[in-house]
C-alpha cells in the first residue's frame, strides 16, 4: 500500500505548514486527511447543476453544508467567497480557486484564466488557493506562465497551492483519453513537478477500452488490470497515479452524481490507496440538506477509519 | 416572490457601501431600488440609435433628462463622462463604463476592451463603473483576465462593479440563443460568481422556442412555462435569474424601443420578481424630452410602489 | 448653422486649456480656429508623395511652410520632431503623432502601433499629440487598449489629444465604405466617447451611392441629400458629422491634392457648417513653396473671416 | 584536438565564476569537467520513462544516485527541487530548468514556457539555472524575447545559464532533421550568441543521410565524413561543434537508453574532442541503483582521464 | 552631390553626441566617416557563412580585424559581445545588436524578437545599438511597438540608435522586391521618421527589372535610370535614398561576396552619393587575416579621400 505524506515529511514554509495545518488537522476529519466541498460548479457548467436540488443554487447552502458536516474547506470563486463567507469566516476554510471557465464555448483550446489573485486569497484570509491546469491542451504555454506566476505568488505568501490537474484536448483524446491511467498518472507528475502543494485528480478509468490507446507501458498495465477483480484493480490503478504524485497530497474528485454505494466504494479505495482525501460536491450538495449530511458522516467515517 | 437584498445585508466594504448608498437612496426614488439611464449606445451603436429623436444625439439632453427625472445614476464612457457631466457634478451619480466597442466588425469572438479604469472612475468621482462581459464568447479567457483586473481595482478602491453580462457567440446560438433563460441565466450565475455588485441581464425570452435548443433543466422549465398565462411564466422566468444572481443585485435593461405598455408591464413584473432596479435607455430617450421624463415618472412610481 | 464649441465652453484642465490656447489663439488665425501641416505622409504612403515638389522630401521645408505660413502647429512623428524643429522651436506649435504604420502590408486588420508616447511629447515640448483610430476595423480590441492608456496619460499631463477617426475594414466597406456619412459620422461620435479633444475626420462623400448600403437611417439621409444642390448636401452632411462630434472640436482634412477652387470650397464650407479647424498637408506642400504660402493665406482668409 | 575552455579563460562576473567553480572543480569529477543528472523527463516525457525501473519514478532516487555517484549537479524543475531537495541541499548543486513543456500536443510551433524564475533559483540555492531554446521553431520570436530577459537576470544574480538548445520544427527537417549536422552546429552558434555559458547539445548524427538535405557547406561535411572510420567522424563531427559554441562550455546529452559501449564510447570520444562534460539521464537511472552508481563511476573515470 | 550632415549640425542630446563623435571621429577612419565589422550572421545565417575562411568562425578572429584595421566599431549580439570583448574593450567601440533571428523557419511574417536591451548595452559600455526594423512585413505593429521602447530608452541613456532598415514580405515583393528602389527609399524615410541616428541600407538594385513594378514616381526613375551608364545611375539610385534619409546618417552593407574590385566601386560611389559610413562584414572577414587587412585599408582610403 501507498504510504501518504505526512505535513512532518514534507518540506514547506512556516506560511504553508500553518495553513495546511489548519485543513488536514483543525478542520475536517482532523486525522491529516481532508474532504473538501468544490462549489465552482455555478462556473464551470452553470445553473444546470443546481436543478436536482434548488435550494442548492444558493451558495450559503453549501456553507451550512461545509460547516455542520466539519468539511476541510470550501472552494470558492472571488465573487461567491467575498459575498457569502462573513458568517462562516474562521469556522470553515476557505479555498479560493484563481481562474475558471464556462463549459459553453469549444475547449478544444482548453484554458483557464486567472480572474483574481493570491493576494485575494490573503486578504480574504484563504488557507489555500485552486488553480485548473489542462494538462496536454495546445495552450499549455499560457497555462504553465499563468500557473508559474502563481505558483510563485504562493511562494511568497506561505499559501498552499492544490492544482486541479485536467488532461485535455485532441492529443489526449487520441492516447486514450482524459480519464485514461495515462492521462491521469502524467497529470499527477505534472503536478508535482510544477510545485503544487496538493492535487486534485479524477480517479482514472481502469476498465475503459481506450486505455488501449496509450503509450505501451500504459497499455500494459491497462491488459494486466483486466486480469484482476474490479476492487483490486481499481486499488492499484489509484495507487499508481498517487505514487507518481510523490509528495503532492492528492485529492480524489467525485465527478457527476453517482450511488452512495459506489461512492463510498470510490472513497474507501482512493484513500487505502494512499489518497490524503477528497473532494465532493455534486455529490454531496445534490440531495436534500439532511442527505447530505449523512453521505458526509460516511465519506467521513472512512477518513477516520485509517 | 424573490427577495431582494437590502444593502444593510450585503458584506461590503465602507466605499462601495458608501458609493451604493448613493444610487439606492439618496437618488432615483430612493428606497432602495434603481433607475439608471445608459448613454453608451453611441459607441456600442453608432448614432444610428439618435435619429427617432435629433436632439439626444447631445449628451447633454441624457444628463437634463437623468436630472430632471430623478434618475439613479447615468452611464457614461470616458469621453462623454469628462466633457458633459460638470453641470450634473454631484447631482447626477455617474456610472462609468470601462469597456466597449462598436457593432461594426463581426462579433463572433466578441470582446469588449477596456480603454478606461477604475482609477479614472474615482477621478471622475464616479459611483460604480460598468463593465461588459460576453458569456459564452471564444474570447472569454482574455475576459475573464481583463474583468478580473478590473474587479481587484474596484476592492482596492471601494468601487461598486456594475457587470453587463451578456450571452454571446455561436455556441450560446446553439443552446437557445442569447436571451435564452438558459443564456441568462448562466449570465447571472457568472456575474455573482465573477464578484459583480450589480448585474445587468436582459429579460430572458421566454416563449421563444429556440429554448428548446438549450440543455434538458431549461428545455423543461421553458416547457413547462408554456402552460402558464404570460404574466405568471414572464415572473416566474424572471425569478429564476433573480434568484440565480444570489446576492448581486439585479437591474434589467429595456433594449430597443419598445411600446409604454410593454415596458411599464416589464418594468412592474421584473420589479416584483426581485429585481433591484431598472436601465432604461432608449426607451426613455428615443423620444421627446417631456415624453421621456414622463414615462420615468410611469416606472418610478412601479419602484416607488414596491 | 452648427455652432463651433469655444474653448471657455469646454470643462478642460488647465494644461489641457493652455496647450490648446496656444493652437487656437496664439498661432495660426488666432480666432479660435485652427489650420494644421500634417508631415506623416513619409510614413504613412512613403516618399511617393514628395515627387510631385522634391524639395518637400525634406521636413525643414514643411517645418518653414507652417512657420511663414502661420500654421496652428505641424503634425510630426517622433524622428522627425526631435532631428528638425530645433530652429522652430517656440515658432511652431508641435502636434507628435504617436502612433502609425506604412500602406505596405494588407490593412486587412488595420492597427496602428503605438511607437512614442505622451511623456516624448512633454519632453519635446508639443501642443497636442495625435492618434490614428481605426474604427470598425477588426483590431479595434487592441485599438481600444492601447487608445486607453494614451488618453490616460493625456489627462496625466494636460496633454490635448486628436484622434485621426478613421473608418477601415471590411464591415465599413459593406456599409457603403470609409467615407461615406455612415463610417463618418460614427467616428466622430466614437472619438467623442472615447476622450478626444479634437477629432480629425475626412469630409463625407455625400455623392457616392455606396451610402445606399448603410444603416437605414443613412440611406435615407443620403437620399434626402440627393435633392438639394452640391453645396446645400456638402453642408448638411458636414453639419451632421460636426454635430455628432459634439463637445470634440472638428478638423477636416484635405486628403490627396485636388484643385484649388475644390480646397478652398471644401475649406469654406466645413469652416460654415461648424469645423473648428482644417488640417491640410498635401495640398499645400505638393507644390512650390510660394504657391503654398498663396494658397495657405486663401485658406486662412476663409478661417479669419468666421 | 578542439581545447576546452578553462574557467580561469573565461570572462565571467564573480558570481558567476563562484558557481561554476562550485560546478567543474568543487563537486563532479573536480578537474573542470562536469557529469550532470536531469530529471526532467516526468513533464517533458512524462512518468513513461520510469517504467523500465519503477524506483526511478520517486525523484528521491535521483537524488541519491547524484549524491553517492558524486555528479556535478542535479537537474530539476522548480516543484521536485523545492519538495526532494532537503537533506541533499550543498551537497548536491541544483541547476534549476526554468521552462518545460509536455510531449502531448503538438510540437509543430514548439515553445518551452518559463515557470518559474532565475530568482527562484536564487532562492533554493540553485548554482545555475537551465533553459529549453527550440532553434529553428516558428515561436522563436517568443523564446528568443523569453530568453533575453531570462539571460538579463542571469547577469543580475551571477547565476550561470544553461542553454538545452534543440533544433525543431518542419523548417529543421526540412534541412536534414532536428540531428543534423548543420541543425546541431547552428544550434551551438545561437546559444553562444544569445549568452549561454554552458549549451546542452544532442550529439550530430554524422551517418544520417538526411545530412544530405542540409546547405551545402554542411552536405560537403557529411559526404567528407563518410569516407572515415566511426571513430574518426564521429570525433571530427563533434570536434566541429564544439569549436562552433566557442567560449560556451559543452554538455553532450545521452538520450534515450542505449549500450553501455555505445555509451562509453560517446563519452569518451564527445570528451575527447573538446565537450566539458555530459549530462546523462535515462541511461543513468534507468537501470537497478547499484548498476546505476557502476556505469557512472565508468564514465567518471573518462572524464577525469582527462 | 548630396552633403553629408556633419555631427555639429545634428541636434542630438550630450550622450549621443559623446558616443557618436567616438564612432565618428576617435575611431575609423577619423574624419567623420565610419566603417563598421559587423558578426551577427553566425545568428542570422548560421555557421554557414563562415566556411569559406575557418577561422572567422571564431569571434576573436573579427575582434582583431576591427582593431589591426581600424574600424568605427564591431557589431555583436549580446552573448558574444560578452564574451569575446574582454581584451579590445576600449581598443574597438561595440554597436550592439538588440534583436535577431534565424534564417530558418519561414519570413513570410519577418519579425526580430529583442533579445537584449538598451541597459545591457550602457552596461558593456557600447557606443551605440543596432536594431532590424522589417519594412513592410505583416509584423510592422509588433516592431514598431518594440522599436518604439527601444528608442526611448536610447534617448533616455544617450545611446545612439542604428536601425537595419530591412524591406520585406510579400507586399514589398509584389512592389518590386527588397532591394527596389521603392522598397530601399521607403526604407530610409521610415528610420528618420522612427527615430534613427543612423540607418544601415542595402543598395538599391537599380538595374533590376523588378522596379517596373514599383509604384509609379519610382517605375519612372527606374526608367530614366536605364538612360544612363553603370556609375551615374548607381549613384543617382544612391543619392536618392540617402537625401531621403534626411538627418539619419547613413550606412551601406556590403552583403554577400563579391569581388574585390565591385566592392571598392560600391564604397566609392557610395560615399561619393552622401553616404556616411559603410559596414561590411562577409567581404571583409570571409578571407585570410592578412587579405582582409588589405582590403580593409583600401576601404579606409576611399574614406579618408572625402
Amino acid at each position: 500500500m501507498v504510504k501518504r505524506p505526512t505535513l512532518d515529511e514534507l518540506d514547506l514554509s512556516l506560511g504553508k505548514r500553518t495553513r495546511m495545518y489548519r485543513l488536514l488537522y483543525e478542520h475536517g476529519p482532523g486525522n491529516g486527511t481532508a474532504l473538501f466541498l468544490p462549489i465552482d460548479q455555478g462556473m464551470e457548467h452553470g445553473p444546470s447543476d443546481f436543478f436536482p436540488n434548488p435550494p442548492c443554487a444558493n451558495p450559503d447552502y453549501q456553507c451550512r453544508l461545509a460547516k455542520e458536516g466539519g468539511y476541510s474547506g470550501i472552494v470558492f470563486h472571488m465573487g461567491l467567497a467575498s459575498k457569502y463567507m462573513r458568517e462562516y469566516a474562521g469556522r470553515v476554510p476557505l479555498v479560493l480557486k484563481l481562474n475558471g471557465k464556462t463549459n459553453i464555448p469549444s475547449d478544444a483550446e482548453a484554458f483557464s484564466a486567472q480572474e483574481c489573485s493570491v493576494e485575494d486569497a490573503v486578504r480574504l484570509g484563504a488557507d489555500a488557493v485552486g488553480y485548473t491546469l489542462y494538462v496536454g491542451s495546445p495552450s499549455q504555454d499560457r497555462d504553465f506562465g499563468q500557473l508559474g506566476k502563481v505558483r510563485a505568488e504562493c511562494d511568497r505568501y506561505g499559501m498552499p497551492l492544490i492544482i486541479w490537474s485536467y488532461p485535455r484536448g485532441s492529443a489526449v483524446a487520441a492516447k486514450g483519453g482524459r480519464d485514461s491511467i495515462y492521462a491521469v498518472d502524467y497529470a499527477a507528475r505534472l503536478a508535482d513537478e510544477l510545485g503544487a502543494d496538493i492535487v486534485k485528480l479524477n480517479a482514472p478509468k481502469f476498465r475503459d477500452p481506450r486505455n488501449e490507446d496509450s503509450p505501451t507501458p500504459y497499455r500494459k498495465l491497462y491488459q494486466e488490470l483486466k486480469e484482476l477483480d474490479d476492487d483490486e484493480a481499481y486499488r492499484l490503478a489509484v495507487e499508481k497515479v498517487v505514487a507518481t504524485a510523490g509528495k503532492t497530497l492528492v485529492l480524489f474528485s467525485g465527478g457527476s452524481r453517482i450511488s452512495d454505494e459506489d461512492l463510498l466504494t470510490k472513497a474507501r479505495i482512493c484513500m487505502e490507496a494512499g489518497s490524503t482525501g477528497l473532494i465532493f460536491g455534486r455529490n454531496m450538495w445534490q440531495r436534500a440538506f439532511g442527505e447530505g449530511l449523512a453521505i458526509t458522516q460516511k465519506v467521513k467515517e472512512i477518513l477516520l477509519a485509517l
